[in-house]
């Protein structure tokens, strides 16, 4: 393949996770080492950083805080959630960016990011084809939402799921205490797929997790779920319930945003999330003493209980997405590949067309989710299991969390 | 000291913290391997198990599986909130217990808890002596609330803050990833006593945490708080508030449970919690991004953040309870005393009396709190942070949490 020089844009697009740094940290080390690349930018707050020219020299860092980012929850050179346009309606953006390119002599341009992100970096890649300016585009996935089309799996999703697990196996314990009884409904991210809350079904595969598990990729019916419910209260005491925020009724209106009897009538707005919505809902049907909990932004950066597997998948994807461009290739998605040797678990990185992967979502298949639609099967469990295993050495300081401290220095 | 041979009775009350087994295993542990203690009963939910006679034989519980205790969050044998009624009043449930005691030659008790949970100990215990019944009684302290009187601090507390601390670090980076800025508020346990709101604080010193704290050792001015946040956010483009449940206005009233402009103004219930009111009234005032987190009971059986001191300590409390007892103490509760060998510290247990223990409470020092009630001062971190010290060396199976799983074999 052809040999390029020049400098590499790396940013960081869409939702943070835990591992999204441990990607970064692949792909600056791995240009930082290039003979090819002549300098290494990081761009803040992702594409908006190239639009503003506000770019950061990588080089100046220090490589020991550098190392440090695979183990630094959430997007270190910011993020954002920027929502390119299509270049035949408006190729402003454009424009702006191949004058930064220039600018910079930037020939390599990596992008680290879910659906959306996948489609701006398809989209600058497309347009630097059409107008003839040789630039390798790489797009690094992230998502713990696991959406991402083309890959066994995504980085982000184990460390999710890790800490779902764990938090629920730990949350099951507390709340069943008491032998006056509890329902315990925990809220967990997912907006239309339903991986992380499936990853909930990891605690009770392990004897200490949720009776009942509702994702977005069937239709939620609140009678049914108030049985379920009251079935297994009266069973046996108590009950746990990991639901997505996603849920929706057959009608496609989200449970989150619809009124039921459990909200206020007059539809004042709702300040509680999903999980005080459906823990007034079972109160209400049950008597049950009830308790609502969001796992929030918690989920998703709680780097103290990532995946070691996902931290260094997550790295490899980046280093694979410069390594790739460096041998030539442009305009893919680095995926992953799962096989077996015997019984261990084995991933290796593949290449995507960027136009197959933007914007198209993977959902978990309808086969993995149970008769009742209230739980996820064995195959699930045997998918997400590999995932998650494994122990990152996390540098500590006064037994606090220590992550990386960048300079940002600012390229004039 | 007399020796005194006969059987021991254990029980845990109030609600559980991260490390409670843990003391739960110095007793039975040290009780177990104690000539004196001729079988060890563990009560099912309390005292409650007593009342009931429900008791367990603890030494049929595999050994291995015993130890696995000091890591096994929440409350192993059930917990309960019985309110005992004063023996000059109504001395039914004293008698039964007396019964129960006689019964099974039960010479030693153990009780573990809080506040009330030393009070009924100290009821308990007086009655004993009243009628004449020989009967060791000690408390073993536990709260993660930290609000035990006379003792410098209370098992679970430390690790409570360490999961607090933590989660707001991780929690930072991610709140702060979009240039459109955001406010982030944290709501965290503790009604009366704001130790753990304050370990929030811990965050902040390691340079990433929240920029105000509100414990409700302070009357809350909610205007002074938004013009707080407001301030902030304007100079950063972020705010991360960390905020006690219990905060309260200057006539007393919780704010959780006041109406402000952000509730419902038809007086209905509010689903959400403070967190949410409190995240929907800076919207309302500044017009920022907002997002509550309530760290719920996922703060109190976050064992995988457990704190090793703690652990320790807290094993050293319930063995302390027993080898005083066997000696001949009886009536006090263990607590903590603190010293320093030039910087190290040294945490090494006391006696306190139960009647001096029951249903007082510790608050943090007001010269702790800042000028402008919206912070703790170093004096609380330094307080703090020898506590949160230590990785314990948590056994998992497949990278999840292997806890303990008793026979629980009820005696006949």
């Amino acid at each position: 393949m052809s040999e390029l020089k020049g400098a590499c844009i790396f940013g960081q697009s869409g939702g943070p996770t835990s591992v999204i740094n441990a990607s970064a940290y692949g792909v600056i080390r791995a240009a930082l080492d290039n003979p090819n690349i002549t300098r290494v930018l990081g761009a803040e707050h992702g594409i908006k950083g190239v639009l503003n020219d506000r770019l950061f020299d990588m080089g100046q860092e220090d490589p020991a805080e550098l190392e440090l980012l695979k183990y630094t929850p959430s997007s270190a050179l910011g993020s954002c959630r920027y929502k390119i346009a299509d270049p035949d309606v408006d190729d402003t953006d454009y424009k702006r960016i191949l004058e930064i390119f220039k600018k910079y002599d930037v020939r390599y341009f990596f992008y680290n990011g879910g659906n959306d992100s996948m489609d701006t970096c398809n989209k600058i890649s497309k347009y630097m084809q059409k107008v003839g300016y040789e630039c390798r585009v790489m797009g690094v996935p992230k998502t713990i939402d696991n959406d991402l089309f083309g890959t066994d799996h995504c980085p982000g999703f184990a460390s999710a799921a890790k800490y779902i697990a764990t938090s629920c196996m730990e949350v099951y314990q507390d709340a069943r205490v008491y032998d006056t009884g509890m329902v315990c409904i925990i809220e967990i991210m997912g907006r239309h797929a339903g991986w992380l809350a499936g990853a909930a079904a990891l605690a009770t595969a392990y004897g200490a997790g949720p009776d009942l598990v509702y994702l977005p990729e069937v239709d939620f019916d609140m009678d049914r779920f108030l049985a379920d419910v009251d079935r297994i209260y009266k069973e046996k005491g108590n009950c746990m319930v990991a639901v997505s925020e996603g849920i929706h009724y057959a009608d496609g209106a989200f449970v989150s945003e619809a009124k039921t009897s459990a909200t206020d009538g007059f539809g004042h707005a709702q300040l509680g999330g999903l999980a005080s919505l459906l823990a007034e809902a079972v109160k209400q049907k049950t008597g049950a003493k009830v308790r609502g909990i969001e796992l929030s932004l918690l989920q998703r950066c709680g780097a103290h209980l990532a995946s070691e597997t996902d931290i260094e998948e997550s790295f490899m994807s980046g280093k694979a997405a410069v390594e790739n461009a460096a041998a030539g290739i442009t305009d893919k998605m680095v995926g992953f590949e799962r096989s077996y040797e015997g019984d261990r678990y084995v991933c290796k990185t593949k290449l995507l067309n960027l136009t197959d992967v933007a914007n198209t979502e993977k959902k978990v298949p309808l086969e993995w989710i149970n008769e009742e639609h209230n739980g996820v099967k064995q195959e699930f469990i045997s998918y997400a299991l590999p995932l998650i295993q494994g122990e990152p050495k996390l540098p500590k300081q006064d037994s606090l969390p220590r992550f990386a401290k960048l300079k940002k220095v600012l390229v004039k």
